[in-house]
This record gives C-alpha cells, structure tokens and sequence, in this order.
C-alpha cells in the first residue's frame, strides 16, 4: 500500500513511519519537512497536497498543535489554538482524503489520553482528544467505497517525558514504538470508527 | 439560589426554567429574547453579561447551533458553525462564569446523545457534543471555589420529533421535562465532570 504520513518527522510519525514502512511505501509529509510541505489548518493546502501525491491507500495524521494553561486563565485565543491546528487540521485531511483515497483505503488520525485522564492545565486537551475521537464515531458511518477510519489515542510518549513529564506526574508512559503498533493496527486491520487506547 | 438560563426561550430553555423555577430565582437569557440579551459566541459579550447581571449561584447553558450535512459534502465552514457557536459559546459561558459564580457555584452545558448514538449527516454534532464532555471533565477538576460543572446529554426531544425526526429515524425521544430534571440534578446535587445522558 501507499502511505502517507503527515507529521511524519514528530516522534510519534517517525515511529509510524518506520513501523509501516516495513510492509508499505510510504509519502512523508511535514509542516517544514519530508518529501511534501502542508499546513493542514488550511483546506486549499490540504487539497493541493493530495493532488501533488496522486492516489495513496492510507493517510496517518500525526500532527497537530494544542494549548495548555490553568482553566482559570485560559482564554478564548488559546482554545483556538487546539481547534485550528490539531482538531481542524485532521478534520480537513479527512474530508479531503475520503474522496482522494483509493477504494478501501483508510484514515488514522491522533487524539490522546487526556480526553479521558485530565490533567491539569489539559481542558483544551480534554476537549480537542474528546472531539477527535466523536468526529472519527460520527464520519466512519458515513465513508463510502469502503474508505475507513479511525484515531490513536496515546497516552504520553516515553521519549516526551522530559518535555511533558511535569503535566503527567504519575502516568506511566508508552515508547513511541508501541504508539505506532496502533496505527498498523489500523492501516492494516479491517476495523472503522473506532479509537485505539495506548495506555 | 440564583440561576442564569442562557437558551431560556428555547425547548429545551423554557422546560429548564419551569423545573428550576420550582425553586429558584431564574434570570433569562437569549439571544434575542429574555431579561438579557448576549451573543455567547463572544466572550466580550458574554463578560458584560455576568457584569449586569451580578452575582449568581448557576448558570445553565442550553443554546448553540450546529450545522448538519452528508460528510461527503462538509466544507470547515460548516465545520465552524458548531465549533464557534455550540462548543465555544458554551466554553465561552464557563471560562467567565468560573470567576463570575459565587462561591460552591454551577456551570451546566449541553451536549447531546450524537456524541455516541451517531447518525447521518451527524459528523459535526457527534465532534462538537463529544468535545463538551471531554471539556466538561478535564475542566471539572481545575475549578475552584468549591464550583462545579457538568453536561446534559439529551437525545431528540419529543417536542423536536416534527423538525428533526427524519435524522433520528428509530430513536426513542424524550420529552423537555424529562431532560429539564437533569439540569436539576446538575443544579441541585452535588456531582462534578459528569455527564448526564438522558437517552
């Protein structure tokens, strides 16, 4: 099969990309980097990228950008952030790719464990995981030609521990290669709608 | 106590201010209609509203639009619709209200059963209802002052069956005060980060 994996120099893509490179060829995207440059919280770009790549048989989306702050000073600019980048950008690289892929293709977006496991300064987490996961329920009834989807929901990253440890105290982590065993799962497996927890 | 109705006029509004005003004093808000006016799309707006309206005890928030459509047709511009109005003008209600409320307040917001129950046409409303449980838990544990919130999650209401029932075809409804009693236990009882489904 033809990949495409958009974020694919994250920690989390370049594990994706090593896991389904095994079995797949596989088109790398970035916002700076890889064989194509989009940002997807913009449609056009999206679109035109999809153009550029031709017919593939799979996109995994492993980026996108959140905020964090304490609720008692989140403001309405720093939700925004979430809405636009990591939630808006995979909706827009699905309603796209749902008539770019071929027939029986599949869609594997990234939500993550805070939809469920909050934390603090995490409502905008909270809210953007929790939307991605409903938004994957909602549009895997509605594919057609076969086309599937579904998201990874990891928990935080082992190699993300110095970055992100103070916000996880407690939490046991997972190592990125297991992350990308999820999105194999749903690449290759045969499942819709559902949401892989890696925690 | 004093309660805050902001949707006051709607179905759902009008059932929540009869059940509630068995009890307290209610202070309607709508868009158009009710004692105060504001557009809660606009956290401006929405700031000058707790500033006339002064101190508070609750507020319950059942207003917000959604844009239905087939997932092969959904632009982000339908997309926005229920991301600026339902979930950001509901966000925009707790991010005030959370220093608005007295002390040992309520915020209670409204999801709906799409979250979960996933229909045709229902991809924005199954990402936008999921996105106010997951804000209504992860910003249930970072508030203060010994304030709560939580969220129904009504299902077609029986009053709604004529407008929205081709989308819902083999639901169960439930009539407005059915629903309005889960506003009560919000109010009334002691619970937070919960999501009450009234399906």
């Amino acid at each position: 099969m033809k990949v495409i994996v958009i974020g694919a120099t994250g920690t989390i893509g370049k594990a994706v990309v090593e896991q389904l490179g095994k079995r797949h060829e596989i088109v790398t995207v970035g916002s700076n980097s890889g064989q194509y440059q989009a940002d997807i919280s913009d449609i056009g770009q999206v679109r035109a990228l999809f153009e550029k790549i031709g017919k593939a048989d799979a996109v995994v989306v492993t980026a996108g950008a959140l905020a964090f702050a304490p609720l008692a000073d989140f403001t309405p600019e720093q939700m925004r952030v979430g809405l636009d980048s990591k939630l808006m950008g995979q909706v827009n690289v699905a309603l796209v790719a749902q008539h770019a892929l071929n027939d029986g293709g599949s869609i594997t977006l990234t939500s993550g464990s805070v939809s469920e496991l909050t934390i603090r300064n995490g409502a905008s987490a909270s809210l953007v995981n929790s939307a991605l996961d409903g938004f994957v329920r909602g549009a895997a009834i509605e594919l057609q030609r076969g086309i599937r989807i579904n998201v990874v929901s990891p928990t935080l990253l082992t190699e993300s521990l110095e970055a992100y440890g103070e916000y996880f105290i407690g939490f046991e982590t997972v190592p990125a290669s297991r992350v990308a065993l999820a999105y194999s799962r749903s690449v290759d497996g045969a499942q819709t709608g559902q949401a892989y927890k890696v925690w």
